[in-house]
Order: structure tokens, then sequence, then C-alpha cells
């Protein structure tokens, strides 16, 4: 893959020590920007803007290249790059974070090339949201823009994560973020709220559950794809917003259930990312697989609408 | 509705006081065969075999009568009817019982007239798995079983509820029952498990986030339908019940679609259930507003599978 690069994602890479109760792994690639980046592009080509230090290992490197990801926005800092370590309990439902040194991360400011800005699809991973609003101001009119957050972000600057939710045209939580945003408990009523606030549109992540997709006018839901053997959730979000806007890239158009195939797009590469530690899944599995996955997603849901009385 | 009855209902009529953050209702019609039989017979002809008290009020009786319910079944006992007092928190997922009265229903034990052990359809709500066990014997080859349970059985009498799971066609259980039951926390992991332990198809109600489908072969899921004024919880999987075996019982086939549809009928009636206390907005809700919410289920989830790559 040598196109042009139709998909932008800025956000993280980092070295990931994680441990669940069906293994670990230590310095793995990690970060939002690996996951999207592989996740994305099965799909369409993709451009990466994030920052690493000098000890980034040169086989990650290649790993990006051998799925043509364009990686002259990675810049390379003095320092050493960004880890976290973090464990998970059997419930495998939230990441306890152990260590996190930001080291090269913590001056991150995304500076974007001419051909990134170019981009029609921008994905901005969880960064702080001021560096969110830093990179749309630099875009040229894109196609659709999609934010991610977290946390982190919405108990200590609120405010603009919501004007970030204004200003891209989908934004991806997950349940707890969106019922900590909204301060809503049930999951109906928190995308609503986020809609009243001025959200577009909204996609709550669900894990287990699936996914939900909010307009003011329309409601799409995607199961998850069933996985029974789940190894490291980490980077489940980011492998799903990578599936999810790697279609939209590839077919160009979000109308006439396209919404609906990406969601079903988004939670079959989340299932490849959580069957094993690190993003390796999501690279090296083959595009049959994918398809398999995406069409099982649809047999679970489909049926012709009988009348009913 | 005076035809020959379909579906059989054996379960509990009860008087329900409950209190949920949005109001309260004092000694309301309650029970699950009160909730599954005016959400089936939107459908279907329904016939109960349940317990009263003398005390039991004539309105209520009317209100089955008004639906076509047949009350053959309804033994009027010496003493007085099943009460259940409880209250919910803010985020309405859990019951809190204060106050259980068996009254009659403790020495219930359902004897079915000859039609009612001709009825193709048949719902075991509830109650203890030895009474299960004794209806599933005096039926004559009906067409399709379903089962539902609590966890009050599944810590009691677990080789019981496992022994109906494995007799009937259908075994309905919540989250909660079926990682109890199967001694699993992931949800796709229960479900395989309950398989393995000899269930032949089971049905997981999983609250806002929908419902599964599970055979060997086949996986469907259901989103809830999106509520956003709850008003009383209580009820909801007895009418989700109602409505799948309602439909079931309708259509008088599972394949081609209609299983998917059932779970729509369900969660329909379940969305219906929760917006008010007491079963009352199951029976007076007409078929148009049945239909509009199936059939915005079915948008919820419908697209044409394009090919992927």
């Amino acid at each position: 893959m040598s196109a042009r690069p139709e998909i932008l994602v800025v956000g993280s890479v980092a070295l990931d020590s994680v441990r669940t109760p069906y293994g670990e792994a230590v310095e793995a690639l990690g970060g939002s920007a690996s996951y999207f980046s592989l996740s994305a592009s099965q799909f369409a080509p993709v451009s990466m803007v994030a920052v690493v230090g000098e000890d980034f290992p040169v086989e990650h490197r290649a790993l990006f290249e051998s799925r043509g990801v364009d990686l002259s926005g990675l810049e390379t800092a003095p320092g050493r790059t960004f880890r976290w370590r973090g464990e998970y309990g059997p419930e495998l439902a939230h990441a306890h974070t152990l260590e996190t040194q930001l080291n090269v991360f913590s001056t991150f400011h995304p500076r974007l090339q001419d051909e990134h800005r170019a981009c029609p699809y921008v994905f901005l991973a969880n960064i702080d949201p001021e560096l969110q609003l830093e990179v749309l101001q630099q875009m040229r009119g894109p196609q659709l823009t999609l934010s991610d957050t977290m946390n982190y972000w919405i108990a200590r600057k609120p405010d603009l994560v919501l004007e970030v939710l204004r200003r891209v045209d989908v934004a991806l939580l997950n349940e707890e973020e969106a019922r900590a945003l909204a301060g809503e408990s049930l999951l109906v009523r928190a995308a609503d709220r986020l809609l009243e606030q001025g959200a577009k549109s909204v996609i709550i992540k669900k894990g287990e559950h699936g996914a939900l997709f909010r307009t003011a006018d329309e409601r799409f839901i995607t199961p998850a794809f069933p996985v029974d053997d789940i190894r490291d959730p980490t980077g489940a979000g980011d492998s799903f917003a990578g599936g999810f806007l790697g279609w939209v890239a590839r077919c160009g158009r979000t109308g006439g259930g396209m919404v609906q195939q990406a969601l079903a797009c988004g939670t079959t590469m989340a299932s490849l990312a959580i069957e094993d530690f690190s993003p390796r899944r999501l690279a090296e599995t083959g595009s049959d697989e994918i398809a398999r996955r995406v069409a099982l997603l649809h047999r679970m849901v489909h049926f012709d609408l009988e009348p009913l009385f």
C-alpha cells in the first residue's frame, strides 16, 4: 500500500507491559495510534502522527511498514518512548494502571505536514483535548472526523472534551466515559444528553455487549464479535475505531447501511486485538478472516421483518 | 379471543408493592404469570395455571379476561394471595426484596386440565424447578417449551435447574443467572458452558443491552428497545418471555428469521412493561405501537452486507 494516505491518526505509540489472568507481555508495542493504524490499514492507507523516543525498537517500525502505514509523521524525540504498565483482574473489565512514564510523550505537540492536513478521514485518539483541537484546526476540510477520549480528560478538562465532541462528526466513548461525561447512569439517556450537549453523533462502546451509534434521528447497534479466549483487552477501543473509520474510508460513504457495516468492522477488529497481547494479530490476520467475522455479525442480527398482526 | 388456548403459562400471580426512584405502587397486580400472560396474549391465546387467595381483587381478574386470558386454571385457595414488597436503587438494576409473603403460593402444585396438557407452547416461569418438571411430565408433546429461573433456585437446587434446562427447548436466564449457573464471568463462555451442560438453546437477557440467543450452531442478538423513561423494571423478563413465545406461537415456526423476530417481540414487550408500574401497559397498548417498536428494532440492526475487500 503506497497509495496516498486516506486516514490520519494522531495518538500515542507506547511500550506496554501488561499482565492479565491469561499471560503477560513486557515492553510490547502499544499505544492508541499503534492499535488504530494496524487495524485501519487493513481497509485503507493510514498516516500516523505520533512521537517515540530514541529507544523505539526497529522491529515495531517494521511492523507498521509491513502494513503500509506512513510513518513520515512519526517523530523521534530525544529521550525514552512512552511506557505504560498495567494489569487486569479476572473480569477483564478495567485496566489497573501500575505505572505511566510519559517520557517523550509529555511534550508532544502534533505538527501536521501538508499531506496530513489533506487527509479526508481523521482519528483523534485519546490524547489531551487541547491537542485534539489543535489537530482539527490544522485540517483542511476532512470528510469525517472521529474522536476518542478517556476518563482522565473527562475528570480534568470536561469543557474541552465537550468542545471536541461538538467539533467532530463522530465521538467515540466507552460506557463509563459516556455515563461520566453525560452525568446519566442509563445509557439511553447518556446518549440523549451528549446529543443535547452538541454532539452530531456518538458511538458508545460496550465491550462484550457491542456498540451503539446514535444521532438525533438514527440508532444502530452491533453485537460484539463473540470471542471465547480473550487474552488482553488492551487496545480494543482503538482497534474498533480503526475498523470503523477504515471501512468508512474504504467505501467512501456513510449512507445506505455503511455505518452499520462500519460498526461491524470495528467490533471485528476489536475481537482480533483482544485475542492476543500487543496489536500483532491486527497486522497478521488476513482479509478472509476479517470478512468471515463481519459476515457472522451480519447473520447474528439479520432477519426479514414479517408483518406482526 | 375465545380461540383454543395455544400458550400455557405456569407461574405466580401476586400483589406487588414496589418503590423505585420514579414512584411507587401498593398491592398492584404482579407475578410472573401476570406479566407473561398479558404480554403473550397480544400475539396468541393464553391459558394461565396459577393460584390466588380469596382476597384477589376482581378488577385484576377482569384485566386478564379483557385480554382473553383463559383463567380456568387459576385456582382460588383459602387464604391470602402471594405478596411481594421490594425497591430499586437509582440504577434500576437490582430489586431489593423487603418482604415476601408466599401465602397460598407456598403449597401450590400445578394440576393441569386436559386442555392445558394439549397446549403446543409452554412457559415455565421462575417457580421451583421441581414444579417445572411436574408440569413438563404432564404435557402431551408440546412444540416448544420455554423455562425461566431465578438466583434463589440456582443457589438452592442447581441440579434441578440444570435438569429443567436440559428438558426444555429454550432456557431463559438473565446475565447474572447465566454467570452463576455456568460459573463463568464472560457471557460468551457462560453460554458455551450451558450448552455443554445439555441446554438445547439459551436466551440470555441483558437488560439495557438486549438479549442473545444461542444454540450449538446459531447466535442471534437483539438490542433492547430504547426506553428513556423507565418507571419500574419489575416483570421485564416475564414480559420478554411473553413477547418471545407469543410471536413463536403466532407465526407457528422458528426457522427463517422467526427466532430473531421473536427476540425483537420479547424486548418490545419488556420495554412496555418497564414504562409503568404493574403490567397494565402490556394489556392497554395497541398492536400498532407494538409493530412500530419491532420495526424500529429491525431498523437498528438491519443492513445489506457489502463485500469488504
